[in-house]
């Protein structure tokens, strides 16, 4: 794979070249500007474009990821095409707020094709979702949702010259029986919107007149399960939308709403430092939100959540709604794909620090989808010192650094501190001491957090390599190649890491900034958004301002 | 009934003395201020108030009826409870907007606490379906939507000092097969949203690679049956919405869209001016609406439309998405009472002109449920003028100036005129003259139209009448009794008509105001949104600005 870089466009090329089939399809219907064609086993059609001037790059998903990349892509140099389920773009910092009617649905999201729509050359989106990566044949297998009353089973096929997959993740429920069935999760924009509907149907619920304490309880009962950031800001939320707009509205009942977090770690918010974690824990005791740490839940049915802890053993506890919001895992089309590359071992599809797919060529992914398989930070850290002069490159493809940051470490000292013990600082090393304290790094450093800020660094990161595809063919800017002769056409991904943060509700945010920097309180709260500013939203609603057309009503 | 008027009070009072099953009753539970009891047979619950000083009204639905009078009712002279499904009253003619998102649906809606919690007094709210009315033991049996988790069928009985009855009508069908399934209505903020998904939806199925022109085609055929103002200002607005903002972004596809509607009878908006009538069908025309008048739509597939015409017999036309604007039919609940108030042939509960409903006592019907039985114009005026000295009392109950105002006519001389087929003016008339001049309007006259005026205009008129029950008790302010003595308590319901708007889209408006005035254009579509601020719910909306809290938050 290292040496594919510099022949990446003539691979290309002849891929496109060696691709069977284009010989026997049969010609159906000139759109604009494409050609359509059905394959011969008349299920399944396919469609290429007839330009056949430029590459053609298929995006599949509408995230952060692909969101980020569409935004930055010179549309003149390559035909678009987007696949996705959705047309639109979520702004998913904000779902919280949205569960709760604090912002509206509308306002947090975007069309597809208005991120795209104002530049030239050819952009395509198709609402469909892909349901096959054929790398072999530089194929994808698409289906539109069902319930159109088109005929024939909306299926189609999408040929293309680079593919980027950017199909994000699934909401992980660990097998946990009755799930899916009974708790909302809180992924998209109608997740949100029904958590909302839910809040309020418990709330008429318990207000009916023909129902006993207990059951009016149990209505009210608000259960979020995982104490991560999001389901943190969710309860953070409904406790401020019970206490400020509903406890008015509903005066009898608001005695027995009760909101639960379950945690099935010691702490909620351990991707936070601890400072944050005790403030946000002391903070929802004072709220009356109850923190159930070290519980596990084994089952949810319609009527309650069976959950575990070594102290009680096993419990079932009676609820309204319940919000799960454990994690993430993989879709069943990364699972497929992965299989096919020979990465059946691995939990996310792994690229190289590229954004390049393992075992395949011109597939590219990003986002939540994707992991990048860093290099031994020790292989390379030795090769660099012994060959630039044993000056120590401590920001080698990133790895080094994000781990120091992410154990709150302030240089490389800390690292042989800690390796070895010592606390006095070493100004010193042997070339063994410091192969042990990278092996550290390398045994703990496993993949960067699946964050709308890595998938947006990387979609933007991407559209730039693409933008200078032709610039960096003839000089390339990347590092010298650790295998072989030259350079990397591209200089390598490189997350920067802006800090972050979680709302707590009461207009208070905890921050936490590169640097060991902590903040908890209302300027934060500004801060998160500017942060996230930075991440094209707000700059885009800006420049959407000017435009015409009011994208809000093309969203449902 | 005509004599009940006076005794209204005395009668209720011992109507709820003599309510059987109060001694039999089991105490459950004490909520804040209110008793719960549970009735004998365990299956069903029964609410009752423990204050006992105030009569307790009891309201079905949150229509523009019901809304109206929760504004108006003095909240300190009864206990209010209110049974709905919804817990948010619909600014319904701003509904149509919404299907294209000019509007947002939490715009238009109010949460109906909101309404009246500001004032002193008991309210209550529940959110379930009231599935039958027993005037007999004063009772109304309600049912908690489905899907809640508490134990039991949800069902619960509330009783009642007054009830009134708002409960609305359901879209009318006329029993075409497959409505149910394939067609959208427009009564419901869901509706629209639904609608909107739908269009936005045809446009991606539309834009999908492997679909012949026929079938995008058929995909962008928007389908419109009922050329009343909902239907007529769904397709002027859907236009809009096609030709400025999904053109922009569907510009491969905006070639195939066609917008139909189709109208049983030979014109569109047939219940306004004929000027209208020509304007707003010229005005599609050149819009290129296709109008399909004279034809009756017999069936509606999953794939098409069948409809049938004397001069094309049969004919079957592909669809994307069709919208069922037909007119209004009577809810399964109002047939049931119908039959038990011996009102079994009627098309919806006759009431008499203080609406109370005609076969029973304290049940009050309003909004599109109900009708007022006029008395014959004929009888009641003949009675006035032999008992007035000889002076026609022509507004009597109004029955006769709304004839008059529908048909165009200025005074009662054109009547006479008409009467007569006589050009000439008449000075003076025999009482045969007069007599067939006020028989042909008792055999035209039928009822007054199902529109959110007549609604709110019931609305305000029935609490004004509670509001002054105990002053109008001493002191009569109704017209002398034409059976038994002295006077009716209230004036009668006398409806006052503002006029009819119908927005044809491109911000034009045709509207028709009392005194035969009728304008077309820009202007008319700022009179159209005054003459529904006086309705309430501008002022309302207004008066909402000065709560603390944000009542969007609380709607679905």
């Amino acid at each position: 794979m290292a040496g594919s870089g510099l022949s990446l466009v003539r691979r290309a090329a002849e891929a496109v070249r060696r691709t069977p089939g284009w010989q026997k399809v049969v010609f159906i219907v000139a759109g604009a500007g494409t050609l359509t064609y059905a394959c011969q086993d008349n299920r399944a059609l396919q469609i290429c474009d007839g330009t056949g001037n430029k590459k053609k790059v298929v995006i599949l998903g509408t995230g952060w990821a692909s969101a980020s990349f569409l935004r930055n892509i010179d549309t003149s140099l390559y035909d678009i095409h987007v696949v996705s389920p959705r047309n639109y773009f979520t702004f998913t910092p904000l779902l919280p707020s949205v569960t709760c009617g604090t912002v509206e649905a509308r306002s947090i999201v975007e069309p597809v094709r208005n991120i795209v729509r104002k530049r030239n050359g050819t952009f395509r989106f198709w609402e469909a979702e892909c349901f096959k990566i054929d790398p072999t044949n530089k194929k994808v297998h698409c289906r539109s949702d069902v319930g159109t009353n088109i005929d024939g089973n909306g299926e189609f096929v999408v040929d293309y010259d680079y593919l980027i997959v950017g199909v994000g993740a699934r909401p992980n429920t660990f097998n946990t029986p009755g799930v899916t069935e009974n708790c909302h999760f809180l992924k998209e924009v109608e997740d949100a919107q029904n958590i909302r509907k839910s809040v309020l149907k418990c709330f008429e619920r318990a207000s009916l007149p023909n129902l006993s304490e207990e059951e009016r309880r149990k209505n009210l009962h608000f259960v979020v399960i995982g104490g991560g950031p999001t389901g943190v800001e969710f309860a953070a939320e409904l406790h401020d939308f019970v206490n400020e707009d509903l406890a008015k509205l509903y005066p009898d009942v608001k005695k027995y709403v009760n909101i639960s977090v379950i945690e099935a770690g010691g702490h909620i918010l351990t991707m936070f430092d601890k400072r944050i974690t005790q403030f946000a824990e002391e903070k929802f005791k004072r709220d009356g939100i109850d923190l159930k740490t070290n519980f596990k839940v084994v089952k949810v049915s319609d009527k309650d959540i069976t959950m575990t802890n070594p102290a009680t053993g096993e419990i079932a506890v009676p609820y309204g709604m319940a919000v799960w919001s454990t994690g993430v895992g993989t879709r069943p089309i990364i699972m497929d794909f992965m299989k096919q590359v020979g990465q059946e071992d691995r939990r996310a599809l792994a690229t190289d620090e590229w954004l390049r797919v393992q075992g395949c060529e011109d597939v590219y992914a990003l986002g939540d989808c994707a992991t990048i398989a860093q290099r031994k930070v020790m292989v390379c850290s030795c090769y660099s010192i012994f060959k630039t002069s044993h000056r120590i490159t401590i920001s080698l493809y990133g790895t080094l650094e994000l781990y120091l940051k992410s154990n709150q470490m302030k240089g490389f000292n800390d690292l042989l501190k800690d390796s070895d013990g010592n606390s006095k600082e070493l100004k010193e090393l042997n070339i063994e001491q410091f192969k042990k304290a990278l092996a550290q790094v390398d045994s703990q450093v496993k993949m960067l957090p699946a964050t709308a800020q890595v998938a947006a660094q990387e979609g933007s990161y991407l559209a730039n390599c693409f933008n200078k595809m032709k610039a960096c063919e003839e000089n390339p800017e990347g590092p010298l190649r650790i295998r072989g002769a030259g350079r990397h056409r591209f200089k390598p991904f490189r997350y920067r890491h802006l800090g972050q943060f979680a709302p707590l509700g009461g207009e208070q945010t905890a921050c936490q900034l590169p640097g060991d920097w902590v903040h908890v309180g209302h300027s934060t709260q500004w801060l998160w958004y500017s942060a996230y500013a930075r991440l094209g939203k707000a700059i885009h609603l800006w420049k959407g301002l000017q435009q015409p057309i009011d994208s809000n009503r093309l969203i449902p």
